[in-house]
C-alpha cells in the first residue's frame, strides 16, 4: 500500500511554477463555488508519518485558497470539557458547516494509531476503533460531506534524513517533539498498523490517498490536484449520490399489530397511592444523583410520545426531585440555521451532558423517524439510514458511561381528543395546543407505523425503549421515575462487578 | 439594607395555598408570552447567605413555570477552556437567548464576594469588580435583557439555626460543603461586603431585591411576585426603554478633516525591498508565536478598512508565517439566527482565542459603528452606546493578557475604483465584488465620518488603532506584520518588568 510512495517522486521547480498558477486559481474558484452552493462541507483528514510535511501542506493550501473559509482543527490534547464526554463529542463540536472547509489534524486515526503503536490498545480494540471511524465517516458522507483522507508518507530512509535535517535547523527543530523522535524507532509498527487502518477504512465514499512526502513540490501539487478534481466533481453533481434504499416496506406484521397496540393503556394509580409512590421515587432519584458513583456516569433521558401524552408533566415531576444545578432540559423544536448547516445529529450532540450531569430531551433525534418520516421533511433514504445512525450514536453514549433511558408515552385516540379539548378550553393551557397538533392527529395510523418501526429497530440491548402506558398521568409519571432509578442502580451495580 | 430582611417574615400555609394557584398560572402565561414575543431574555441572578434557600427557590420556580424554557447555570468551578480566556467569557457563553430564561447561580457577584471575604482581593479590587459587573449588566439591559437580582438573606441567628438543622438532617447534610460551614464564622464579613456590593450595583435598570430566606413560603411567594410583576410590565412595554442619546453630532471638527484624511496614503515599497522585509517580518512573527511567553498571552487582530483596501491579502501574508494549528480566521458576515438572539458582542466573544492562540477577525465588532450606523441597521442610540461597550470589551481582553491589535486599512477613492474595475475584469476575483460594494462606495463621505468618530472614540491607550496607508499593498502588508510583531514584543517586555 505504501510502496508507490517510497520511490522518490519529485517535481522540478520549472514544472511546479508552471502548474501552480492555474491550480491555485481553480482551487480558489471551487472554494467559492462551495460556499455559494452551501450544500455540503469539505473535510480533509491529514495523517501519516511525522515529518512528511502535513503542516507544510496545510500552509500551502491556506496560501492557494482563501484561508478565511478554512478552519484548521487540532486534537492533540483533550480539554476537561471533552474528557467528561464521549470521545467523538470533540469531533462533532468542530465540524465545519456546509459551504466551509475543515482540516483535521490529529484526528480519530491519529488517536487509534498512537494507541496501537504504544500498545495501549490491542488489535481487537483497534478494529473497534476502525469500525467506529468508518460508521462516523459513512454518516457524514450520507449527510452530504465530502471527505478527503491523505496519508503523507516517508520511507524509513527518508524519515531518517528528514529528522537529521530538522535537528540541525534551529528554525525548525522546535517542531519535532520528543515523541516524534521516537517514531524513528517505532516506524515499522506505525507503518504496519497504518496499513491495516488504511486498508479497512478506504471506502468508495471516503478513500485514502497516500502521497509521498519527501519532495515538497510533489506533495503539495499532488494534494492540490486531488482536492481540486474531487471538489469540482462534487460541485458538478446535482446532489450527492444516495444509496438506494431497500425496497421492502418496514412495517411488516401482516395483522397490523405492533408492540404499541399490545399495551394496556389504562393502567392507573389512585391519588393516595400516587402521592406515596411519587414521593418515594423522587427521593430515590435525588439520592442516586447525589451518589458518588454518579460522577463517573451521566444520565440522558429521551421523552417521546403522542401529542398530549404528558411528556411535559412527566419531565416536571422528574425535575422536581433534583438539584436544578444538575440537570438541563432541552426542548427540541425547529433547528436553528447553524444546526441546519450540520449533520442531523449535531444538534443533539451539542447538549450531551458531562459526567455527573443529566440532560432531559423533550423530543429528540427520533424526530427523524417520526415526524420527519411521516411529514416527508426528509427523504426515505434519510430516515431509513437513521435507524443505524441512531443505534451507533446511542452505543457511543453508553460505551462512555452514559446511562440512557428512552420513554415512549403512549395514549389512545380518545384520551388524546379529551386532552386537546381540555387544553383549548383552558386559558392556562391554550399555548399547548396548535393547529399542527390537530393535523398530526389525522395521521394517527401513519404515526403508529412509524412508532412500531422505531421501537423494532432501535430498542436494543444497549438502549431499550421503555413504553409507558400514559392514559393515566399518575401511573405514567411514577413509571418514568422508577425506570430512571432502576437504570441508575443497574449502572452502579455493573460498576462493582 | 438588610434590616428589613431580618424581622422574621412569615406566610402561613393557608394564605400561601390560596395565593399560589393564581401566581403559578400568571407566571406560566407570562413565560409563554416571553417566548412568543422573543424580544428579550430574562436573567435571574441568585445570591445571598448560604442556606437561605437559593436552591429551593429555583426548584419552586421550575415547578411553577415551564422548566423546559429555563436554563439554570452554575459557575462553581472553571473549566480549562474557561480558565484560558478572559473571565467574562464563561458568562457570555451561557447567556440565555431572547425569549428564554437563565438563572445564574454562583455568578460574578459570588466570585467577587468570595474573593473579598477570603481576602484574596482588597477593597479597590472589589470596586473594580463591581464596576465591571455594572457595565456588563448595563450593556445587557441596553440590548434588551430583563435582569432580576435576588439576595436571599438570613440573620446571623437564623443562619445558625439553619446550619444546625441541616447538619442533623441526613437528607440535606450533603448540600453544605465545608466551605459553606465557614460562612457562619465569616458571616459578618459577608454581610459587610455584600452591603457594599448591593449598594453600588442596585440600579434602576437592574435593581437588587433583598428577600428574607428563613420562611420557605415567604421567600418563594415574594420572589415569584416580584418576577411576575416585573416580567408583566416588561412584556407590556412596546419596546424596552432606551437612554436618550446625546444631542450633539459626533464628528465635530469644523474643517471636516479627521485623522484618516491626514494620512499619506501613497507610502510605498519597491518589490525587492518588500520581499526582503516581508520575509524578515514573517520569520519574526513565527518566532514570537513560538516563544514560551506567548503561552501566557493570546493574540487578537482586527482587520477593518475600506472595501478593496486589501484586508484579505494582508491576512494571508500574516497567516503564511504561521503554523496553521495556532490561528483561526473569523470572517464576519451576516449573523446567524442564534447570534441574532444574543447581545451584539456575543458573536465575537464566542471566538475569543485561548491562551497561546491567535484569532484574526476579518471585519469585527466595529461593524456596529460603521456599516450598521451608515446603513441604519441599528438605532442611533445603539451605535452611540457601542463606543463605550467596545472599549469595555477590549479592556477586558487586554486585562486578561490578550494582545489586541486593530488595523484600519485606508485607501483613497481613486485607488478603490481602480481595484473594483480590476476585480470585475478578472474571473479569478469576480467573487470579491458585489453590487453592495458599489452602493457602499456612494456613501464614501458618511463612511469617512463614521471612521473618524470610531478612531476618535476607540483608539485608547489600552487598544490603539493602527492606521495603515494601503494604496500600496506591499507597504500595507509589511506594516501590518511589523505592528503585530512590535505589539507582541512589547507585551513580552512588559512581563519582565
Amino acid at each position: 500500500m505504501f510502496e508507490a510512495a517510497e520511490i522518490g517522486h519529485r517535481i522540478d521547480k520549472e514544472t511546479y511554477d508552471a502548474r501552480v498558477p492555474e491550480l491555485r486559481k481553480a482551487l480558489y474558484e471551487a472554494q467559492y463555488e462551495l460556499r455559494q452552493q452551501g450544500r455540503f462541507p469539505l473535510i480533509i483528514l491529514l495523517n501519516g508519518i511525522e515529518g512528511a510535511g502535513k503542516g507544510e501542506v496545510v500552509r500551502q493550501l491556506n496560501e492557494w485558497m482563501d484561508p478565511r473559509l478554512i478552519q484548521v482543527e487540532t486534537f492533540d490534547w483533550q480539554t476537561d470539557e471533552e474528557l467528561a464526554r464521549p470521545p467523538y463529542w470533540r469531533y462533532w463540536r468542530r465540524l465545519p458547516p456546509k459551504g466551509r472547509t475543515g482540516i483535521f489534524f490529529g484526528n480519530w486515526y491519529s488517536q487509534m494509531l498512537q494507541g496501537r503503536v504504544r500498545n495501549r490498545i490491542d488489535d481487537a480494540r483497534l478494529d473497534q476503533a476502525i469500525d467506529s471511524a468508518q460508521r462516523f465517516e459513512r454518516m457524514l458522507c450520507d449527510e452530504g460531506a465530502l471527505i478527503f483522507k491523505f496519508w503523507l508518507h516517508l520511507s524509513k530512509k527518508q524519515l531518517k534524513q528528514r529528522l537529521k535535517l530538522l535537528k540541525n535547523d534551529p528554525q525548525h527543530g522546535w517542531r519535532l517533539s520528543p515523541l516524534d523522535w521516537q517514531q524513528n524507532r517505532t516506524y515499522d509498527a506505525y507503518v504496519q498498523h497504518g496499513e491495516r487502518v488504511l486498508r479497512r477504512t478506504s471506502r468508495d465514499y471516503a478513500p485514502w490517498y497516500v502521497v509521498e512526502g519527501a519532495d515538497a513540490r510533489y506533495r503539495s501539487l499532488t494534494v492540490g490536484r486531488i482536492l481540486l478534481e474531487g471538489l469540482q466533481a462534487a460541485l458538478r453533481m446535482p446532489a450527492r449520490p444516495r444509496p438506494h434504499p431497500h425496497g421492502a416496506p418496514l412495517t411488516a406484521s401482516l395483522d397490523g399489530r405492533g408492540l404499541i397496540d399490545s399495551l394496556d393503556l389504562n393502567r392507573a394509580l389512585e391519588r393516595d397511592e400516587y402521592q406515596r409512590l411519587l414521593g418515594a421515587e423522587q427521593a430515590r432519584l435525588a439520592g442516586l444523583m447525589r451518589d458518588k458513583r454518579f460522577r463517573r456516569h451521566a444520565l440522558v433521558a429521551v421523552f417521546e410520545g403522542n401529542d398530549a401524552a404528558g411528556k411535559g408533566g412527566a419531565i416536571r415531576r422528574v425535575a422536581a426531585a433534583l438539584d436544578p444545578r444538575q440537570y438541563r432540559i432541552i426542548p427540541i423544536a425547529a433547528p436553528s440555521d447553524e444546526e441546519r448547516a450540520q449533520p442531523y445529529l449535531w444538534r443533539f450532540w451539542r447538549h450531551i451532558p458531562a459526567r455527573g450531569q443529566f440532560t432531559l430531551y423533550d423530543r429528540s433525534w427520533y424526530g427523524r423517524v417520526l415526524v420527519e418520516r411521516v411529514e416527508g421533511y426528509c427523504t426515505q433514504a434519510d430516515w431509513l439510514r437513521a435507524y443505524s445512525e441512531i443505534n451507533d450514536f446511542e452505543e457511543q453514549l453508553v460505551n462512555a458511561g452514559v446511562v440512557l433511558v428512552k420513554f415512549w408515552l403512549a395514549i389512545d385516540q380518545a384520551t388524546q381528543l379529551e386532552r386537546f379539548k381540555e387544553r383549548e378550553g383552558s386559558p392556562f393551557k391554550r399555548f399547548k395546543i396548535t393547529d399542527e397538533d390537530w393535523r398530526n392527529r389525522e395521521k394517527w395510523p401513519q404515526y403508529i407505523d412509524a412508532i412500531n418501526d422505531m421501537v423494532d429497530r432501535t430498542s436494543t440491548s444497549v438502549a431499550a425503549w421503555t413504553l409507558v402506558e400514559a392514559n393515566d398521568k399518575r401511573y405514567a409519571r411514577v413509571k418514568v421515575l422508577r425506570t430512571l432509578n432502576d437504570a441508575l442502580e443497574a449502572a452502579f451495580a455493573r460498576e462493582v462487578r
